[in-house]
């Protein structure tokens, strides 16, 4: 038998204790199961942020039992939960974190709400004292069903879709997410420039507020020379604008929630 | 058997290979050793603030190895030790950095000087050449007395106690530490609440320097609005100021050493 | 048996979910593999900078599959190449950034090109789709020339050796990295000094530009008062500029490829 895999998604940073103590919590309770830390940068409180990298990295990542805690929600009434979607189960709060993770993994197809532990006191830090020991007993055997009641999968919060719009000649997207080379990642993919009717051409139009330029869509940043903007689509499936060896991020200003049009 | 625990912190960064460079060393020496990163972002030479980080995360850890160097002193004649206290033997520079995790762990019970390896030339990376191999070789399943010579513990260096003063009405104490997001850890616990005759009460009044604020005494941040200031006992047992879904050293400026007032 | 080990170099950095997307692949690939991530901060593109990381650390890691990924030329027509050295085998783009871990490792004895996937669409992620595989699958067992045809180790790309002059009494060196701390680590060593005859001084001379200094060669940062500048030789056997408790870095003004002249 394999040992399970955890893996672990928060907003903690790794300059305080806060990450590892989640760890300790998980080789105290089971002992063999292995970590793969999937990122504890997400900016604080960034809920969004968040289930994008989640819902990126997962199809990626072995069968797993999903840590993630952005929880700007702690201590008020929020859920804790457990989804189980495909081949992994997802713990963490109930506030929209994990419902793309669980549609990448192919949908939740069931869930239970985690039942906190009892005492009174600051609760600040139920990743320490919820979400890590849940995770680390479903890693170390525990039965779904055992970590609480079952509850609707229906009623799982589901973060707001980001905006879209396809017509004809014309795909209109939110950015979607910035990566750290300043990779701007478009809430669309190929199959909205298909349905665009805009596949298949060499050079597209992009804009975002006055900002306006002609640009290759290309397999890759080295299809334009060092510093020129490039359209591809990303390793997530996404449309997205790159700049070859700089930022486009940094280049054209642009920042999650940001609308860009791709035109002919 | 279960393999060894090593827990390690650092002041190296994860932007060089110092890091990896003592994992390497502890995975030749003990290949079995699994390895817990408490953190490698304290803040350059910050002795006391690794030794706050440490003490804090020690009681979540499974029974460890504890790897710890911020090590301003390195090359000079402060010794390195290693520490038995509780289920850990805590190994580093006898500069306090290991005291308040000791005592957090129940105390120093016995300990050892680490004898310096032969040679000549820099000595600038005792994390690599003397603290790794030593916490390796625990790991491996050497005994303590293998390292060196017993000490007496009694002169394992102590860090000065953080400022506290409790009296009839007021707590007045340092703040601790100041976490990733901005919540403000005095050195000061419920207890000391209790002492001044301040617990129970639903809002307090805070003030340092010019500022000063009433304030409620909540368990959680959600108490407040966002952006509100909050009194709250934090993940570690500690007075902390906060701000929902803000910070609060930010927006009350305050860093660790600066003093505190608790009142009624 | 022992399970392989994986050491993993990167300009990934550790906000965005590519590093834990690289894990994901090796765990499901090599599921008893173990990992140790030797950096992922490397400065976005800096090939250079990631294979002076790469080379100075691998001395101290156990036999690994190294896979390290700085490449700005993903997409292009540049190799993807497996090299065996020493006891380790290196598998990351061909452009300079495996070689000085190759001689560092005792030299290259053989290499292969890597076979891509076939498939067309955007080739952005050579990290998770084509080295990690190659890595895990190495870690797994599979021999090297399964992974691909033989190349002539002759033809590895290298990156220019870093500015080095050594003449009576003077020692002319590129900077060649600074890390955390602010050290200013030279592009020369011991020996280099010894060729000059500056070796056993207890005094040198120190000059780039405009800025030039008399201070001590000695064993540590700690033989000099705090703030004071001390040439030492450091944790890689290079001669460094440092400042005991301070950034020699930050007080000279000195950045990789910036020129030193050490004299007496």
């Amino acid at each position: 038998m394999t040992a399970a895999w955890v893996a672990f998604l928060t907003d903690y940073g790794l300059a305080d204790g806060y990450v590892a103590a989640c760890h300790g919590v998980i080789a105290r309770i089971a002992p063999s199961a292995r970590v793969i830390d999937v990122t504890h940068e997400v900016p604080a409180q960034d809920v969004r942020h968040g289930a994008v990298v989640l819902a990126d990295t997962l199809p990626y990542l072995p069968p797993s039992i999903v840590l993630a805690v952005v929880d700007p929600g702690v201590g008020t009434r929020r859920r804790g939960v457990a989804v189980a979607a495909g081949e992994h189960v997802l713990v963490g709060p109930d506030n929209g974190l994990l419902a793309w993770a669980a549609d990448a993994a192919g949908g939740a197809v069931r869930a239970v709400e985690l039942e906190h532990r009892a005492g009174t006191g600051a609760t600040t830090f139920d990743g320490r004292d919820v979400f890590a020991p849940a995770a680390a007993r479903l890693a170390a055997g525990t039965a779904l069903p055992a970590l609480g009641p079952e509850l609707d999968i229906a009623t799982l919060v589901r973060l707001p879709d980001p905006w879209l719009r396809v017509g004809p000649g014309a795909v209109e997207a939110e950015v979607h997410v910035v990566d750290r080379f300043g990779n701007v990642a478009l809430a669309a993919g190929a199959a909205d420039l298909a349905a665009a009717g805009l596949d298949g051409r060499a050079r597209l139009r992009a804009s975002a507020g006055e900002w306006s330029a002609e640009l290759p869509l290309a397999p890759s940043f080295a299809a334009v020379p060092a510093g020129e903007p490039v359209l591809l689509v990303d390793s997530a499936g996404r449309l997205a604008l790159a700049v070859n060896r700089g930022s486009a991020a940094a280049s054209l200003g642009l920042r999650p929630g940001d609308r860009v049009t791709i035109s002919s």
